[in-house]
């Protein structure tokens, strides 16, 4: 059995009009055993804040017991809220694994930082921390995962192991959902 | 494969001080096939309203494929937001199965509706509606169920088929946790 907590943002207007991106959006989280869900936690991150990090922080702090493994669907939350892997890891030695069907396009992130944001260099240097990412087959399609504190070989075997439905594992997939049922709501 | 709507609502605060008891909470409806997650959708419903029926048929109307069952978890959501099963019943032609840990206390139910609202005998018609729950044996515990449009034998098969965790069928399991992560959010 593996104890996961898996890391999804929920949407926010005005995504394209670089001059209105603000305010907050929620960080979802869901805590999972395999295929059991937990615990669900919401927190509000601020759209290209940089709290993504500490609020991710904070949730994980909350949870009493021993987590095998953070699994993340993209460094970049609300935005360009960036979550540091490195600083998740040292401060709380648990791995974290990010899982992205779509292949990170780095160089349109590093435009994106140079040309909308003072403190690029600091986002960037977070963005680089991640290293290249590495391909994967799940269900017949590829994903791209980024591994700390685990090898690549495990993070496969645990990506296998919890994907049923589509490319994301079930506790991603479920985080994903309730991100979107946040951002519809009326 | 069952394909099931489970419906669960968000805390408020200010529960037990009736002079203060206002605003909207949240109406969590969790989408499932048998056990798969398909999709979550959100509503704002006004505590002690009688918003919640319309704010149900609101969600309901968005799903496409026909559903087979919609899960209640009580008749009053918000407080004492009543849920008219006999006109979602109706309307939608889904069979309605609330599914209840505890025992309802409907004459507590009927004094609080005298003392606190004017409006009572329409909500307490709404109550005597579902007229008395059947218990049923679920892993070992009693759970309380109201039947409208299957039988209490189709319930029991449908409740003890979906029930892995605890005492609540997984949809409506989820959909609890939702709620109650949306009521922790900070």
């Amino acid at each position: 059995m593996v104890r996961i907590l898996a890391v999804e943002d929920g949407g926010f207007k005005s995504k394209f009009f670089w001059s209105k991106r603000k305010g907050k959006t929620f960080l979802v989280c869901v805590l999972a055993d395999d295929f059991k869900i937990e615990k669900i936690f919401l927190s509000y991150v601020t759209v290209d804040g940089l709290d993504a990090t500490m609020c991710l922080s904070k949730i994980i702090r909350k949870i009493r017991d021993k987590l095998d493994v953070i699994m993340l669907a993209s460094i970049a939350y609300a935005g360009f809220n960036l979550v540091d892997p490195e600083k998740i890891l040292n401060q709380f030695k648990v791995p974290i694994l990010i899982v992205n069907p779509k292949k990170p396009d780095d160089k349109a992130v590093e435009f994106a930082l140079k040309k909308h944001f003072k403190d690029w260099m600091e986002r960037l240097s977070i963005v680089r921390k991640a290293g290249k990412p590495s391909p994967l087959k799940v269900n017949e399609k590829i994903v791209y995962v980024y591994c700390f504190g685990l090898k690549v070989e495990e993070a496969e075997k645990l990506v296998k192991h919890l994907t049923v439905f589509g490319v994301r594992p079930e506790p991603l997939r479920v985080a994903n959902l309730i991100a979107h049922g946040l951002g519809m709501v009326n």
